[in-house]
């Protein structure tokens, strides 16, 4: 009708007759429409790619044909997710049982960073760590040492393992063992700390350092016995009931925590420990309702490293920030990764803290969303805003939303509130670049300074660039033109 | 214009014009309207009281003026009700701490019933409380015992107590004692037996009263020791976590039994018990997930409890079922039931149940409704569908329709998906009765046969002369005309 009056008629006539608007960009145009009482419908469109030309290119390109089926990669890709049983298997000491983990090595979140470039709380972990080995007696004898080029810095992602926040781990933390029983693979991740000064989010004090001696002298082996006793925890079925019960797996985890205690409390108080030990381990995960976190994130690890790898897939199998810079890397391109700067977190504050002291966006928690829960789940966990901000409905929304970057939905993993269907589930970078929708991310706030610890919890949006990248050089490697 | 239409022109010219319908009465008929293009918009819209003559001249009554001031009473009935703090403060044996219990009495659930009129389940349950207290040698005895008149029965409700189901309790049965910390009111029920073979179902076989003999031996003062330790338990910020975690606070419990397993089990370890017995009672309540309902029933009953007896007040402050009877009370007219027939429970069915296996409803833990959690909090458990039957949705419209008939909403108790909206408190009778909007009560289904068991779990809807009789008697005893 658009077409007709321009060609035909004096544009104006077209003003005369009823309209029956269909409107594209902005919303606006449409309010005003309906409020003067014409009839319009608002189309959500928006330029593909955000009308930038590489990644338009490189869309059109893959679209064009590849050398590999990427509709069949993908398919198996998600199988594989889909497919994963994540199973807690024992707690062992990094050195011990974590590939390629010495003494020299200090494990971090995110992609690879060097000491020079990592940010606060990351710098904070680290001196914690050196001086929890025992490499240096002093704050500014570790920092020094971390400067030398005598110690060594790897993300965890590059020794099947992951850590919230700053993510460090050190040779002698003890560490989750988690088996994905479908394909054999493992995945690692230290032990939950707690609320308050922790070294994750930066502090290194002697009470933080105590306690990490503690987890390691007491915790850790009172938990890996009652384990022993208890045996596997079959982590899909409990990410699969603490989405019934008001969790989203990443950042409210109230419901896994609590089933996590009840679990092993029956075999834990059958231990020869001093009873005084068995109730302070008990305690402690009461206190402490991020104690499961240390549990989906090597789960969901597990998890989607068995579909790293695969020769033409677009589906992401990592996202990790260190605190400088997000980077994800794709199954069609093992090994790479692609980055862009860490994003600043909108949230809710501590009392007595501000965005002005907020760290950007830091930790492999994500790993949680890159499976399918976490913020991909958060229409599962209405309570979660309470922490994260937002209204219940945002939260549902969210969740709608990340079903248009998917390629599957969850057969275990299911939200009560959208009638049972499975959380969206294996981000594909096409859909991410052509929609312009970023993954949703909820996650903690450290402090930008070492030694201080969080200030809040909020939403983060990844940078976009970072997708672009990604499938800039997928369609370089695969394209046929 | 119908009215117009039908005065001015012939009838039929009404169909001629292009028509905008309001449609009351059967809704079939606005829908047919739609299909064939017409403008019709449905009024959910019925004859107040159903029509019953008796029911809306009580209401006339009522509206037309009362001795006591109505609303002010209501208002004062759903504030102590709102203030309510039910807290767990001990344990004990019902012969030393439930008012009036005796060694020849026997409470059970619901209003008073005889042995001639008890379903079957309540006569099982009857038989194997007297043989667990020793008054009898086999169930043939027990039952000619019971109809001697040598045993006395009451309502649990006369004794500040409540039981699930068939609510059996006697003298030696270990109890939680639960107190209204804001008006200092008490309330018992017996701690959950698990599922299978349990008495509350009917069952009495040696397990069973083996397990009762448990219960009381080792389990009950395990906990009552544990609880020492802890200190009073809050139920209100338990209960209100727990809707915050799929629980609705009558038949999903899991996250309730879950948060306390993690309260005590630091305090239970400590113990100085054998530490075989402290697993074997954390084994029992990790693998018992109704284990919190006999926490939410008293208190939910010391919560309405303290409304009961306000002169003029319309709230109900009791509902109640025995198998054979349902039956209410409301705050003004104390101490007299009003009752109609037990209802069917219309729900899903263990295999190899059906329908006809089924006793109708029964059980002490409508308090929980009463209260304005269960049922009326379906919206906070959306999962809970799986268990009683229906869809999500459903869940939610149950809760929405229970605000119509209720006159305040909680403070405490909010549910996440209904933007925290507090759940639906105080149901006042007038509302139940001008609706024809009954209260939405979930439950579990027994076997109708003694010493089966449970074969199920559903949705009820109680009678609806017990609340219209209710009505009818306040008006005589307080309209003025």
């Amino acid at each position: 009708m658009i077409r007709d009056a321009m060609n035909a008629k004096p544009v104006l006539d077209l003003f005369k007759t009823k309209l029956s608007v269909i409107n594209l960009g902005l919303e606006s145009f449409a309010a005003n429409l309906v409020r003067e009482g014409a009839n319009a419908v608002h189309v959500d469109w928006r330029t593909p790619a955000g009308g930038n030309a590489k990644a338009i290119a490189a869309l059109d390109a893959i679209e064009a044909g590849t050398a590999v089926d990427v509709e069949k990669a993908n398919a198996e890709a998600v199988r594989r997710i889909l497919a994963a049983e994540p199973t807690v298997v024992g707690i062992g000491l990094a050195l011990d049982v974590v590939p390629g983990m010495a003494r020299d090595l200090i494990l971090h979140a995110g992609p690879p960073v060097t000491w020079g470039k990592m940010c606060g709380p990351m710098r904070g972990a680290v001196i914690g760590g050196i001086m929890y080995e025992g490499l240096a007696g002093n704050p500014e004898e570790a920092a020094a040492l971390a400067a030398s080029g005598k110690i060594r810095f790897d993300p965890c992602h590059h020794h099947d393992s992951v850590g919230p926040m700053a993510g460090v781990m050190t040779a002698s933390m003890p560490v989750w063992i988690v088996e994905n029983k479908a394909f054999g693979n493992k995945a690692y991740c230290t032990l939950n700390e707690g609320l308050g000064k922790v070294l994750r989010y930066g502090a290194y004090s002697g009470e933080v350092l105590d306690k990490l001696r503690w987890m390691r002298d007491e915790l850790a082996p009172i938990l890996a016995a009652a384990l022993k006793l208890h045996g596997p925890i079959d982590m899909k079925s409990l990410i699969a009931q603490v989405l019934q019960m008001g969790d989203e797996g990443h950042n409210r985890n109230r419901a896994g925590t609590s089933i996590i205690i009840r679990e092993l409390a029956p075999h834990l108080v059958m231990l020869d420990y001093p009873k005084d030990k068995l109730s302070k381990a008990l305690a402690f995960m009461n206190a402490n309702d991020h104690f499961f976190l240390n549990l989906t994130m090597p789960s969901a690890k597990c998890s989607v490293d068995a579909a790293a790898g695969i020769e033409g897939s677009t589906i992401i199998t990592t996202m990790a920030r260190n605190g400088t810079e997000f980077g994800i890397k794709l199954s069609g391109l093992p090994g790479r990764w692609f980055t862009g700067p860490a994003g600043v977190v909108d949230g809710l504050y501590l009392p007595g803290f501000g965005p002005e002291h907020a760290a950007r966006d830091i930790g492999d928690s994500v790993i949680t969303e890159t499976s399918g829960i976490g913020g991909f789940a958060m229409a599962a966990a209405p309570a979660i805003v309470k922490f994260v901000g937002g209204s219940p409905k945002d939260a549902i929304d969210v969740t709608m939303r990340m079903y248009e970057i998917c390629d599957a939905e969850s057969l275990s993993y299911r939200i009560p509130v959208l009638d049972f269907r499975g959380t969206p589930t294996g981000i594909d970078v096409r859909k991410v670049v052509e929609t312009g929708i970023l993954p949703a991310i909820n996650t903690g706030i450290a402090h930008k300074d070492p030694g201080v610890g969080m200030v809040g919890a909020g939403l983060v949006k990844p940078p976009e660039n970072a997708f672009r990248d990604a499938l800039v050089a997928f369609a370089e490697k695969y394209a046929r033109k």
